[in-house]
């Protein structure tokens, strides 16, 4: 069994002209399936539209999306009442150079794989994270999209490696806490809740966006602003946020620690009842 | 014959998982090969290693790549006394997520092609370009290098789509000029020369550093500046430059028209006795 459908085809290997390959020209999406179907599909699709027409990239109709990740998902290699699905969205076949062949479709390929299934302890006690030295370029045309251009993440990374930090916040230039490598962040200070603006930089989640629309449902609203690394020792709680793991208690970054607090808690409690159901664990 | 090798071998697909595919994680460097050489090898070499330091690559050993690209060159599908050549060097085989395999090797890719010979009348006239809308982003940690991550250059490029231009300029957010979408640029005023800096954003192209390193043999300095694009009606002669097609004079952007000057012409012709022999045409 294989891992990668495109066209309904096993696939394990691209063209080398495919602007992915040369220059990373395309999209992609990260999709928790739970029960069989895909978690926040409609956010998934509308980030990657949002994406698709900041790249001029022709989106692909949202009905045969559908239909062959669950295609790919009856053919794939993972037990797919829970696991993980990527997509990724290329602007297709390529010109030498820089300038993309107007007549060529995007090509779109489905990948499924086990999903990483994180320790309950985690979600009890709270994870290590660590503050990236990467920082994110900012004011970037392609800010809030998941594109295939991700060496800042990448870079960012590679920072872990021998930390054993479950995740390494990214700053930008100036020392602004932006995001994480593959999470977006959430800090509560005086019982308010703010996540950092990611109109210069870092990628809008699909559990972010997820976090902020329940939680305004139950009155609590999510403030974006703007905290600068050197006000981490200033927050209550801190938390992580993302497609595949929920939400989870930060319990540490460095020197600083926090409590897995009540705010966090609740918000969990909130996530579980509403389809996140790792927060329930 | 093929147009792309891989350890001597045609290729013509790549492992969906390989990174550069899945996160654009590597580099690349694009070669004039004249008379069956490759020209400004070194600078070509250099740029590569500093990219490989940067991103965490092993750099590949540099008398493999030259023999390599020989083999490829020998091989491959084009004329090669006067040809192109592509190095596409690849963090290797990926894991899913951004961290690496650290066990995996770096995969290089070598592609020949057909030179595109620009039209005489463009090196005597010079040429049309662009202000691009498309900005680059500041403060990037990969300022400078060629990386795979190249979506502000097709999104820029893609401007170009109709409008007849040869080039366009790319701008930072606030507007100062950095670059050509596939070339750096060269402002004269004064009578003197001065191209921006590329610390923030930008490619540091090989041609440039062979134009600086060779004028100021010739007791020609090139100024690194900054120069806003509400500067430009201010300069007396633009050119562009790139390793390809060496150095070319530019006739206008927009309605900013300019001559084909004589530090211009002076650039060229100590450019042509110094191995572009575009400059000379």
């Amino acid at each position: 069994m294989a891992n990668w459908f495109c066209n309904n085809e096993p696939v394990e290997h691209v063209s080398i002209s495919d602007r992915a390959f040369q220059y990373g020209d395309g999209l992609f999406e990260t999709i928790a399936i739970r029960e069989h179907k895909p978690r926040l599909w409609e956010y998934h699709v509308q980030r990657l539209a949002k994406g698709c027409a900041r790249l001029r990239i022709s989106m692909p109709d949202e009905d045969d999306l559908l239909q062959n990740l669950h295609d790919a998902l009856r053919q794939g290699r993972a037990a797919t009442a829970y696991c993980m699905a990527k997509i990724i969205v290329s602007s297709g076949a390529g010109l030498r150079g820089y300038g993309r062949n107007v007549a060529a479709e995007p090509a779109v390929f489905f990948g499924v794989f086990e999903a990483t299934r994180q320790p309950q302890e985690f979600y009890r006690d709270g994870v290590n994270i660590v503050l990236c030295k990467t920082h994110l370029a900012t004011k970037s045309v392609t800010a809030g999209l998941k594109t295939l251009n991700r060496l800042e993440q990448v870079l960012a990374r590679s920072e872990l490696t021998d930390s054993g930090a479950f995740e390494g916040l990214t700053l930008d230039a100036d020392g602004n806490v932006i995001c994480g490598t593959m999470s977006n962040v959430f800090f509560v200070a005086n019982n308010k809740i703010i996540t950092p603006s990611l109109d210069d930089c870092g990628v809008e989640g699909v559990m972010r966006r997820h976090i902020m629309t329940t939680l305004s449902e139950h009155e609590l609203a999510v403030d974006i602003g703007t905290l600068h690394s050197t006000d981490l020792q200033d927050v209550d709680e801190v938390f992580v946020a993302n497609s595949q793991f929920g939400v989870m208690p930060v319990k540490s970054c460095g020197d600083l620690k926090w409590p897995v607090g009540g705010v966090t808690q609740k918000v969990m409690s909130i996530l579980a009842d509403n389809g996140v159901v790792e927060c329930g664990l």
